[in-house]
């Protein structure tokens, strides 16, 4: 058992955009086990938007981060110590240890993972929460058939990677969005979309069109204003949208959707998610992507920060697109 | 058989605002019937918000109003001459036959209606078109319960004050917004909401926020703008928003959706629906909407324009909020 370990916990909440004063590395005392209590050094933490909306304390669908508190968020790593006869020495496992070297569990909320065939990393990305949001947004709410046309925005990132191949597998023509000709070759190229649009080279809406030269049948909206107004332009009637994400909005920026009116000119359907409301689809979907990864039908990419005082920064260049794929924090070599 | 009949017809198409130059009245002579046609009188003539997108050459759900064409629009009337053996002189019928005092139909689009306990002009409001938008939204769309709140926009109108009635019913809390206090007032007093909220008065959301304590769990929006993002702002989670019509929207005006973020945050689903794509509905919902009114339990009022000449004004005066409750054009007295 180590003496110590540290943690990140959140200093101050932002107002407007996040900053390293928002965060506070500390060093804390390891306590004892309890009986049934499991310590678990953690590889990775995950990275994710949401955990910007638990920083504010404006009404939100998860409970606000607290102050003072360890940042929250997904983790995988392996059991150190154990008094749980479940969970036994050197077992890899999945948590929500948060933004800390270490974390004790009572095992409630760990599962066991299987690195025989998928790398640790993935069940924080492809096969974890990203990758189910991607999997019950496309199957539970785009309902996409062979042909139609899918648009997905922040197209090479974790959840908008899975969500484009999904959809090719459907036999969809999927068209992406993501920021810079890097991103966009990368959807095109290696994950197979049809076509990726860069919302960066100041043509989003004509662009987008051009690629769509059929119009739109399903929306997977991860960025929300520009890029989900520009999708919306194009819909064909009854074009569903279902909402996962809206990154272009935190910050406290207003984000309005101008095409207001098509969404009763084209009776469009669309439904705002929080994947983790809808855990009686895990089992099966993580079953699926799994399978997918495995048998590289799905592929994925991470940028992998170094260290835990590397979080911070990994967190605010998240929120401005500078991640390609999943954002980790790697914290054992 | 008379030999001519007088008609309205789109003169020029709408820039901004529709106005008096946007129509031209022409008397037309009568043609012989063919085999299987019929000739009916016209009684009432139906005035819907709808009729101002059609004026509009842009992209709808509908066909553009053609110029120089017959105003399309929900006509009620009595058969005054038949080739149809299905149709005999003296009975009534509604039919699509425009802004016309007369009208020839190959019958396929008339149906005959029973005017012993529902009255003629009620078939071009609470048991025609805008009751089935009610029906259709509150049932399919809303899936309210008892207790849930449901605010309703346009609600003294020939959509809303449906709604409202269907969801008092139904056990809701129903929340209505209206321009100016009569309306308001006619809303709670007659038609037995529990609350109105003036949205002329200027405090729209301070007003709606009073007026729902316990959240918004459903949305019938007929207005959009302002009126859908004060609802908006008051959902609680999973609440539904069925999308009816954006009659602020008329005349160009950008609408758009401040608090899209709520979509999200609330896990909200939306949906734009066209009544006259669910036919399959039409038989039930007004066959209910008849025994509703025909005892009394449904409450309607109509706003009646007298005379063919008087429906371009009466048009723009419904475009306006100037109507209370269905705006009818009568033609014989």
């Amino acid at each position: 058992m180590p003496k110590t370990f540290r943690r990140i916990v959140m200093a101050s909440r932002p107002r407007g955009p996040v900053t390293a004063e928002n965060f506070r590395m500390e060093t804390v005392d390891m306590r004892p086990l309890d009986d049934g209590e499991v310590l678990v050094r953690n590889h990775y933490l995950s990275l994710d938007p949401y955990m910007r909306g638990r920083m504010s304390s404006a009404k939100s669908y998860a409970a606000s981060q607290q102050l003072d508190h360890t940042m929250i968020g997904g983790t995988v790593g392996q059991v150190v110590a154990s008094r749980n006869d479940y969970f036994k020495v050197g077992e890899f496992v999945g948590g929500m240890l948060g933004w800390a070297e270490m974390g004790v569990s009572d095992g409630v909320l760990l599962r066991k993972l299987d690195t025989t065939r998928i790398p640790l990393s993935a069940y924080l990305g492809v096969v974890g929460m990203p990758g189910m949001a991607a999997w019950y947004g496309f199957n539970q709410i785009l309902e996409a058939a062979a042909g139609d046309t899918v648009v997905v925005s922040a197209a090479s990132g974790a959840v908008g990677s899975v969500v484009g191949q999904l959809a090719r597998l459907r036999g969809c023509r999927v068209v992406g969005i993501a920021g810079g000709a890097e991103k966009c070759e990368y959807v095109v190229k290696q994950l197979g979309f049809d076509a990726c649009v860069d919302h960066k080279a100041g043509n989003l809406e004509a662009d987008l069109a051009a690629a769509t030269p059929e119009g739109v049948d399903a929306i997977f909206e991860n960025v929300g204003g520009a890029c989900l107004d520009a999708a919306l332009a194009r819909t064909n009637a009854y074009a569903r949208v279902a909402l996962c994400g809206l990154i272009a909005g935190f910050d406290g920026k207003e984000l309005p959707i101008k095409h207001s009116r098509l969404l009763l000119l084209n009776r469009l359907t669309l439904r705002g998610f929080i994947v983790t409301e809808h855990m009686e689809f895990w089992q099966q979907g993580l079953q699926e992507l799994a399978a997918l990864v495995a048998s590289h039908q799905i592929k994925y990419r991470e940028t992998v920060a170094e260290g835990l005082a590397a979080a911070p920064q990994a967190f605010m260049g998240l929120l401005q697109g500078h991640n390609f794929g999943k954002q980790l924090v790697k914290l054992i070599s």
